[in-house]
């Protein structure tokens, strides 16, 4: 473990949260609220960072450290993220202010709060913006600015980057990050752009667009989106939401003309059919509770297109909707949206993929002599990534189930623990019962809304970089020693 | 495919069947019954067994025919097995008397039934039967009983037996299945004995005796084994169903006096300090319940026993228990026993076999270079066995995800719903709320009920004899033959 260069590395992503707590310091400005709460906390990362210590000669980053680097530098970030809420009063609990702030950064947009209209602009500035820094990823954000040699960005952008398999676009890893900040940075100014004209408040359009982007969920209005009850802005918000949970590479295809390759994905391909299906399944079974199909249409599209990009915006309470639409939206949770997009859940990707291994296995199984490869995007599937996503997925089983069982310790229905478990490690939001759309999770103890916390890292930053935090090898320099020759 | 050996196959399991019949039509007689509705379904099975045909010259069974065997003979078995029920009235709808009798081969125990004790004796006794039929596997008995070539019956076996691998225990694959009968039979009569000792009735023990043996969980009572209310029968049926869900190659062990083998063991060293951990963990959370200690750990190793070998009794409505206490059992329901066992679920080597596999990846993860592999039982876990696992996972979890989807369509709440389909497909029995202990299964539609008896014999036949009967290439000769060089 190479800790100088993860200590080097951590330092810079405080300073770059610093740089980031700018703008709603700004906002602040602009809403004649206290600058302070911001101030303070720019003043605290500037120390930690500073404190954290200097570039070392050797900078060479193994996979192990790239996932030491990638959890510690969330929930650092996460850290000094909640200080502001505390700072402004808006969030006074420390425990609180930080699960908001990773519920945040991860994209979830769970929240503990059960009035949002009544904080400061700039908090709920910064806690959407928190959405939009997380989406893409802090470091790849960092990798964007900070000239690094490459390969040693490679190992963190795997660990941070959603789906089973990373590739860099372009050969320089620093150009690969600019490009993807790039298009998104777009995409959300033309979504801000898109909802300015249809009548919604500059400040309002930004929270939303920030949510969309980062397919996190936060909004500044306690009925969310429904509070508008506008068809214009659901068609907007829930197409860019879809627009969002898309691989980003292929709007980089899109840009360089490779329009082929985008066409020919399998993953975009099973996505969209998986969205027409549902979106139509639900419109049938919800036509009775809302009279006209094209009304049931407008909620079918929104709700699914919120729940499987697991960005968790809210127009109706698809909790009182019948059980066949709430057992669609339930599975829909676990799917999530395509590899390399904002979005949380197992990834279209993985379920193709599992799907596919398990027809090839069974086809073997009846005709044990006839060898024809699985193939997944044009390529081969090797066994090396199948039992990637075979790994991924009992892995993902166990937290869950563990995450499960301690959280029913707190006795409240089955429902409402099964969902806040799923909802959290899937980056979605709400769940159902009393953590449904028009729920919240403060009825939860401080030990839970940590369990919870750590559920929306491991999510988010699919597993490995949290659980291996754990593991004893990592911190002890001997045994690491020994093994890494 | 060898289609008339297939046909030979089914026609001797079906006059097996029809032998079996003589038991309840032995009840009958000495409870002074009607004996027609078993006389007409013998005659049934005789007119079918000999129109099925006679022994072919070409007798090999491939992998393929095996499957298509296993899964063949439960379905007919199943269907002239409800015939009595139908000619007897005691349930005159056939897909009732379906539902209840795949239920009873497949020791789930789920019913149809709101009422159990106006049955016919010879009705309840037939009931209760096809779980100690179904329990050890129907073909395995007819290989018991039936000379067949070695090799034939191994791919047979396979199929139907469940846990991730099977082995014979001796060369002789007959002698095999003799032996497992044999213990089979003797720790079911001596269950019979120590009830009959405690002062239940004869026909009572035998009735809880065959359920308990066959991890079914039948019962001649409405109140199920909470009828007694007797502290004795609890602890004797809550530990004959651990020894039930005991893998029974232990059993020969402990019989040839190999004791390390037994005790070294590792999953039944799992599957005891998974009962013991979570016995402990409920009497705790239901303490304020009974009052007790001593009556909550009676309850409790109760429920765990019923649930984690996938019997299904009941002496406790724990519907009504703390949701923590219903996390844990939900979760069991998943677990299930050991491989080898009569119990259902995914079985306790297959949680071992995941759990090692992906420490053992995550170990690579850290320190790509050093080697060391996982092992089993002693053995090391090959690539193979371990993608044997997650492909069964990957199917389960797709089998139950669909059922769940079409089963919410009934518009029960996503608990019933939910609880109903992995009670089925796990052989359990009860689920929750609408399906709970005190519930059952009739409110759901034909359609339903059909759905879950696929999924009953999905879970009691591991999922790929009933999943390749739908493929093509198993019924079209020609695409066969082509592979089957």
């Amino acid at each position: 473990m190479n800790y100088q260069m993860i200590r080097y590395v951590i330092s810079r992503i405080l300073w770059t949260e610093a740089v980031l707590l700018l703008l709603p310091l700004g906002t602040a400005l602009v809403y004649g609220e206290s600058t302070l709460p911001f101030l303070e906390t720019m003043l605290a990362l500037t120390a930690a960072g500073l404190l954290l210590g200097r570039k070392p000669k050797q900078t060479a980053l193994y996979a192990r450290d790239g996932f030491a680097v990638v959890a510690l530098a969330w929930v650092g970030m996460s850290l000094f993220g909640a200080l502001p809420f505390v700072f402004s009063g808006d969030i006074p609990n420390f425990v609180n202010a930080f699960f908001e702030t990773v519920s945040g950064f991860t994209t979830t947009g769970a929240t503990i709060l059960t009035e949002v209209e009544s904080l400061t602009r700039s908090g709920l500035f910064w806690r959407s913006f928190t959405h939009w820094v997380g989406g893409m990823g802090v470091l790849v954000f960092v990798m964007a600015v900070l000239p690094m040699t490459d390969g040693h960005g490679m190992h963190i952008l795997r660990a941070e980057m959603p789906g089973p398999s990373v590739g860099k676009l372009v050969s320089r890893m620093s150009d690969t990050a600019k490009i993807l900040y790039g298009i998104y940075l777009a995409m959300t100014l033309l979504e801000i752009v898109l909802l300015c004209l249809g009548g919604m408040p500059l400040f309002d359009s930004c929270i939303h667009s920030f949510g969309s982007a980062g397919t996190g969920g936060f909004s500044c209005r306690n009925l969310s989106v429904g509070a508008y009850d506008s068809p214009y802005f659901d068609v907007v918000i829930g197409i860019f939401m879809l627009l969002f949970g898309v691989n980003f590479n292929l709007y980089y295809f899109l840009l360089i003309k490779r329009f082929r390759d985008v066409f020919r994905s399998e993953e975009l391909r099973a996505y969209l059919l998986i969205v027409a299906a549902a979106v139509l399944a639900i419109a049938v079974d919800i036509l009775h509770l809302y009279g006209s199909f094209l009304e049931s249409l407008r909620h079918s599209f929104f709700q699914v297109s919120t729940i499987i990009t697991t960005t968790g915006y809210a127009t109706a309470d698809f909790n009182l909707w019948p059980t066949f639409s709430k057992g669609i939206l339930v599975v829909l949770m676990f799917f999530g949206a395509c590899a390399g997009s904002t979005g949380g859940g197992i990834k279209v990707a993985r379920i193709v993929i599992l799907l596919k291994a398990s027809w090839g296995d069974m086809r073997k199984m009846l005709h044990p002599n006839a060898v024809s490869p699985i193939r997944f995007e044009g390529k081969p599937l090797t066994d090396k990534s199948v039992r990637g996503v075979h790994h991924f997925l009992t892995v993902y089983l166990l937290i869950m189930t563990v995450s499960f069982l301690l959280l029913s310790l707190e006795q409240f229905d089955l429902i409402t623990t099964f969902t806040a478990v799923i909802s959290c490690m899937n980056n979605i939001g709400p769940g159902l019962e009393l953590v449904g759309p028009m729920g919240n999770f403060s009825q939860f103890t401080y030990a839970s809304k940590l369990l919870l916390s750590f559920d929306m890292l491991v999510g988010r930053l699919e597993i490995f970089p949290m659980i291996l935090l754990f593991a004893p090898s990592i911190w002890k320099r001997r045994v690491v020693w020994r093994h890494n020759l």
